[in-house]
Order: C-alpha cells, then sequence, then structure tokens
C-alpha cells in the first residue's frame, strides 16, 4: 500500500516537525468517542493489518517524486522520507475484545513525526475492521448457532472493504465468507451457491440443477426462488433420488426473496414428507441481525443465514467516532479541549473486572502507571518497529470473540441499544491529570 | 488486484456453463432497483475502474493453486481459467450521467462464463462510486459554490474506498482531496492544513502557528480550535504583519468544531477590523449536505468547506440496490421473477428528453434496437476486449457531471428526497417482451 495513502497534511506536520527538531517520543491512543445510536459496545479488530502497515511503511522513488512536484516539501523532508522507516512501539486490546467509549483500543509510542504520519491509515484500517467485527457481533448473538456465511463483497465499499468484512466477521463468529479471495488471503472457510442468472440461463430451471449437480457434485444447494419457490423446491426433492444414484447428494436450498419464514416452513414440511429430513434451508436477501432474529422468533426453520450488503457496509452505523489523539509529548501530557470533543490526556491503560459468574462487571479508564485495578486490556504488540510473537492469531483472535460475547452481561446482549447500561469509570488520578493539563495550557 | 475477489459461486457456476459448453453471448445489464429513501437522482461513476478491471482480468499461479486445493474444481476449469481473459463489448452511461432506477447503466455483452464471472467485481466498482458520486452532488448543489474538499479517508471503507471516494466526489464536482494518493493516481488536487495534535505537541498555540507557517509557507491555513476559537483567532490577526514581512501570508483558518456559523461570523468580524478581509474562513468537523445548507442559509460568511465521514460512506445511505442481471442469453430475452425482485427483460437503452429550456424532462427505457425516443444514454466503450478511445476522461466526466446537475429540475435539485419525481417511462415494446418472456418460462 502506497505512504502516500494517508492526508496530505501529515506530511506537512511531517516537515515543520523535522524543521524544529520535534521528534521526542509522542503517545497518541486511537479510541471511541461515542457509540452509534445502535450499539451497545464494540469490538476491537484490525490490529494485525495495523501492525503490517506500520512495519512496511516506506515511500518509493514514485511517491517522493511526486511529493517533490507538489511545491512546498523540502529537500531535507524528501531525503528524511526516502529513509522513513517505523520504529515505534504499539499496545492493543487483543483483537475479539469487546470495549466501550473512551477506552484507548490501540496506543503508538513513537518519535512525534512517525507516530503523527500513520494516523490516517491507522485509523483506516482499525475503523473499518473494528466497525464490521462489531456488527457481526450482533448477527451472531442473533443467529442462535446458525451458520452465518458473510455475501456482501458486491456492495462492500470496494476490494479492501470486501475483503476486511470477510475477516473481522469471521473473526467475531461467522463461518465463512463467499468471497473467495478471502480464503485464499486468510485461510478463513469459503462458501457459494449458485445466481439467478444459473437458472435463468438455462432452458428449464431443471435442467439448470441437474446441470450444477453434475459439474461440481460437492453437496450443491440450490436456489429455489428465481421464479416459484415451492414448485422448485417440488424439482429438487422430484431430482434427489436419481442424482443421489449417481453419487450426488444435494444438500439443500436457498431462498433469496419473499417471505422467508413462510417459505422456509412450506419448504421444510415438503423435504420432511418427502424423507428428505437432512436438507437444509438456507436463506438469504438484505438479511440482518433484527430481521434473522425475527425469523428465528418465528420459529423459522433456516439452519442457515448469507448475510450481505448490511454486513458489509454496517449499514445501520456505517462509520464510528473513531479518533487517534496526542496523548502526550516530549513526556507532558496533552489535551485537546475543542468544544464537545475533548479528550482524557495522557498515557492511560484499560482495567476491567468480572462478576461472580465471569461476566463483564465494569471498566476503569486510568493512567498506565497506576496501581491495576482488574485485568489489563492493552497489551505490548509492537517494540521498536517490529511485533511481538505473541500477537494471537486469527483463529486465536476469534475464539478470544467468542469467549468475550460469552461473558456480555444481559443488557448488552440484546439487539436494542443500551448506551450507557456497561459501566466505564475514569480513574481520579486521571481526572486530576485532566485538570492539572488544562491549568498549564490555559 | 486478485481474480479471485468474486463470489465464490461465480467459479462454480462457471465450471458448469463449460461443462455444458454454455459459451454463447449473454447480456447482463447493471442497474439500482430502487432510490434510497434520501436520494432524488443518481449520478453514474467508476465506469473508468470497472473497464481497467475488465481489461487485466486473468488469473495468476497462485490464485489457481488455491482454486486446485478447495476441490471441486476440475483440471478442464482450472486449465481455461489459466487462459482467461474478457472478450466482450461494454456500453454504458458516461461517468457523470444523472439516472434513476430501472435504467441500465452499464452493458455487457459476452460468452455467458466471461460476463458472469465479471459480476462481483464490477459491481463492487461502480456500486461504490455511484454511490459517493450521488452523495457528493447533493453536497455540490448544497455548497452553492464554495469550495468543497474531501476529508474522509480515516474512516472511509479501507484504502480502495477512500481512493474512490476523492475520484468520485472530483468527478461529481468537489475541489480536491486531502487524500495525497488520490493526487498521485488520478491527478486531482490536494489540500491540507494542520491537526490539533500539531497545535498540542507545541509549547503553545502561537509557537505552532509560527513554525506551520515557516516550515511550508505556501499560502498556511491555521486550525483554530484546539483551545479557544477566537483567541486563537486574535493570535493569528497578531502574528499576520511578522509572517508578511517574511515573505508568509497567512491565507486563513479552519473552524472545526462548535458553533461553525457563529465562530465563523466572529472571526470573519475579527479578520474585517483587522483590514484582513482576504482572509478565508475554512470549515471542517461531521459535515454533510443538511448542515452545509443550514450555514450558508445562515448566512455563515463560510468560504469553504472540509466533509469527510459523510460523503466517504454516503452515511445516510451506505448502500445502493444495484444489481446485475442477465438479460439475454444465446438470442434469447431472459427475466427474474423473484418475489419484489422481477426485472425487465432483453437487452435495453435509456433515452433521455430535455424541456425548452434544457432541463430534464423525461427518460424511457426500452428495447436497445427500437426507434430513439430522444438521446441514448448508453453509448459503446468497450469492443472485444479493448476500451474505445472514446471513454471520456476524468476532466471530461466532471464538466459532464456539472452540466447534468445543471440541467436538474428544481424538484430534483432540493434536498429533500422526491423519489418518482422524475418520469421514467417504460417502453410499450419492453413491456410486451417481458409478458411473452413469462408465458415461455411459466
Amino acid at each position: 500500500m502506497s505512504a502516500l495513502l494517508t492526508d496530505l497534511y501529515q506530511l506537512t506536520m511531517l516537515q515543520a516537525y523535522l524543521h524544529r527538531g520535534m521528534v521526542e517520543p509522542a503517545v497518541f491512543e486511537l479510541f471511541v468517542r461515542k457509540l452509534p445510536g445502535q450499539r451497545s459496545f464494540l469490538v476491537a479488530a484490525g490490529l494485525e493489518q495495523a501492525l503490517d502497515f506500520l512495519e512496511t511503511l516506506a515511500f518509493t522513488d514514485r511517491e517522493i517524486d511526486w511529493l517533490a512536484r507538489q511545491g512546498g516539501f523540502s529537500d531535507e523532508l524528501l531525503a528524511r522520507l526516502r529513509e522513513f522507516r517505523f520504529t515505534g512501539d504499539v499496545d492493543a486490546m487483543p483483537e475479539g475484545t469487546v470495549f466501550f467509549p473512551d477506552e484507548p483500543i490501540l496506543r503508538v509510542t513513537a518519535p512525534l513525526p512517525q507516530a503523527q504520519l500513520a494516523e490516517s491509515r491507522l485509523l483506516n484500517i482499525v475503523h473499518l475492521q473494528t466497525l464490521i467485527a462489531s456488527k457481526a457481533a450482533r448477527i451472531v448473538l442473533a443467529g442462535r448457532g446458525r451458520q452465518l456465511v458473510d455475501f456482501g463483497m458486491r456492495r462492500a465499499h470496494g476490494a479492501e472493504a470486501a475483503l476486511f468484512a470477510a475477516r473481522a466477521s469471521w473473526l467475531a463468529g461467522f463461518d465463512g465468507s463467499a468471497t473467495a479471495e478471502a480464503g485464499l488471503q486468510y485461510g478463513i472457510p469459503v462458501f457459494g451457491t449458485m445466481a439467478h442468472s444459473f437458472v435463468q440461463a438455462h432452458r428449464s430451471e431443471r435442467e439448470a440443477f441437474e446441470n450444477f449437480a453434475r459439474a461440481r457434485p460437492a453437496r450443491p444447494v440450490m436456489l429455489v426462488d428465481t421464479y416459484d419457490t415451492e414448485a422448485a423446491v417440488a424439482r429438487v426433492i422430484e431430482l434427489y433420488p436419481a442424482l443421489e444414484a449417481e453419487g450426488i447428494r444435494i444438500a439443500g436450498v436457498r431462498l433469496d426473496s419473499g417471505d422467508l419464514a413462510a417459505h422456509a416452513k412450506a419448504t421444510r414440511a415438503m423435504f420432511d414428507a418427502a424423507g428428505l429430513s437432512h436438507m437444509i434451508v438456507f436463506a438469504s436477501g438484505n438479511l440482518d441481525e433484527h430481521r434473522i432474529a425475527r425469523l428465528l422468533a418465528d420459529e423459522a426453520p433456516i439452519d442457515g443465514f448469507g448475510v450481505g450488503t448490511a454486513l458489509d457496509t454496517s449499514s445501520d452505523a456505517p462509520t464510528i467516532d473513531a479518533v487517534y489523539k496526542l496523548q502526550s509529548y516530549a513526556g507532558v501530557a496533552r489535551r485537546k479541549r475543542s468544544e464537545g470533543k475533548a479528550t482524557w490526556p495522557g498515557i492511560k491503560q484499560v482495567w476491567r473486572r468480572y462478576d461472580a459468574n465471569g461476566f463483564l462487571a465494569g471498566d476503569r479508564v486510568g493512567l498506565a502507571d497506576e496501581p491495576a485495578w482488574g485485568e489489563a486490556l492493552l497489551q505490548p504488540c509492537m517494540r521498536a518497529g517490529r511485533r511481538l510473537p505473541t500477537i494471537p492469531t486469527l483463529d486465536e483472535a476469534r475464539a478470544h470473540c467468542r469467549a468475550q460475547l460469552a461473558r456480555l452481561p444481559e443488557a448488552l446482549r440484546r439487539l436494542e441499544p443500551a448506551p450507557g447500561a456497561f459501566p466505564v469509570e475514569i480513574s481520579a488520578r486521571l481526572h486530576a491529570l485532566a485538570r492539572e493539563v488544562d491549568a498549564a495550557t490555559s
């Protein structure tokens, strides 16, 4: 990825920092200012790609040449950029950790120009994956153990969004993705059935089903809503014995339109009456956590769900108020006081306590050098520009997320948002530091 | 971009098509089924990247090896994929064209396996750029000629979303982007000021302003809301003569929080009182078309706006119901009849008529071989896999979009959505064909 995938002002500020020798250690923290109205909690994700970015951040000749042509950038800056490497430290919540507003999820400690330059792309990576993992976690809770597959590539916001959505939803508990490249890149399971165009291209639906089954006989799933759903299910049942005789066992059907609960019940009844109770019913078509919850409350006999646009764009909350703020420079705590956007200064830690049953009971945000109040959520991830061997793998992060969701208190598990339902307190020392910093800069 | 950036089922269907020799010409059309509730019109964008994709679509050894390891894919398919090239035709609306639901904006004519394989990524590209161009056009209309800059990279959905947002918003009339890489990739103007962290890192705001001005003296803009906005503006005015004596002319200030109208009025008054009436006031901070319209209705003296998250994620409508459907195969018109998702069959054209004052008066969607009813919107773009030299450049597309927006009737120019305000009729022959296709497949 180009090092110029950043806001131009980062480079302008770099020039000013280098010009004045402002290269002492800076501490930036990435956190969310407030929850979107439709969320009760968030799930941290994207750390692995954030560390990849920092480890490989470097400028090519082409990028330096482009900068030189913009005017205003000094030869000194351009020479420094040719040699640029990130040599700092990162502490972060492990991917899959549940978190809340005002809690830093990633902290960068590095010479000021390095920590500043990283801002735009770090946010771009962590915001998106956290957004999708948080949405996916809600769908996982609504799905009550049904198979869940990411179907959203076509309306994800570009190539990287599609891949990150596949990764982040797998991390949050999905069973896989329809996006083939996500299988190659991340090793996650990939799934697929057929499109309506496949049925339409054949002279008859029956011919389409037979052709599909014979072309790739590994447990085919037939799409049954191109013309008339129940008629198509009857066709699948009719075809079943002949294909079975050829060694092909149809796995089930996919419903993609209409009243999914009614179609699922009719389909289930037809399969069971035909002695095909092992056949599965998979559903897709504008699904989200609310529709899935209603279908299951309605006792729709659906074994799995494909979730597309609502997942890949987090369409009910397509953005989180994630920011990356300077909290300390050259050993002095800093604070932004802009109206409605003030931040907590200093180098912080987040501690978590659990109740007697192991459920999340409360968090405290304090200064990193305070005595521990509970489990420390920010962990060392990178030192001197190299990631530590202790970073969890994607599978470990997925297991961690599952454990986190299992420990969510009931108020947070519900789909109806309960902002503020979870106590996050700011330590007395952090309150005191904020007052001191204000006094020093007023 | 990897050829595996597609839904797995495209490859499964390919195998079935090749297995049965179903390689006759197919026609797929990309269109939007219905407008998002917050939009009165859409702006076509992304054609250039769609054509890039089709021209370069090919499988690497690594991708073929991954497929082989999945099981179920035949040696015949893998051999064909090694040689895969797109050899088809594309007709499309020029980028920047205003369009409405049910109107194909891009038509692919190619052997069925090729046209099918392209689906996922074509939608992924065209959906996103059309989404952003459509959002940006609303902001351009609200901005009434003020400078508009894309500030959204950090919360865009990944790298490609940030770049496509910069491109699509420029196409729709923005003046540039803060994303440096967008300047390199697309040659669009890039802009930048400073971050709050820059001010915080200095011992005083005054020192930050001086350092910034001296480090890169090309018309600096100072961020004035880190601590106290009016106090910072006073500091800028104080500094102005000394910096001017050094040959540095401060261009203006940026407001990023609080009551932007009140701060802009106070700032403007302070500048004018100090004889600095040429200084500009630039505003940012959670802006969208509605807030910009209100600020201007309020006569806030703001010269330019940075628009971030709301633009780059199209946050009020983060997705459009864009689809890519088989309309004809082997010379026979096809139609999907799924409940609530039926499509118009056949190979189509969109014609547009204008009123006596040059405003858009109505569109007709009909069969491509019908007599022309008005200006034909779908134009040849690619033949036999090679793009035509007539494709407009990005600058031409931007000029086209400006002209399109100037010809919008008043009902469509308003920010309040007026869905259905614009007449799009389906031709009698298309209605008749739909009936014929239904009769043949029922």
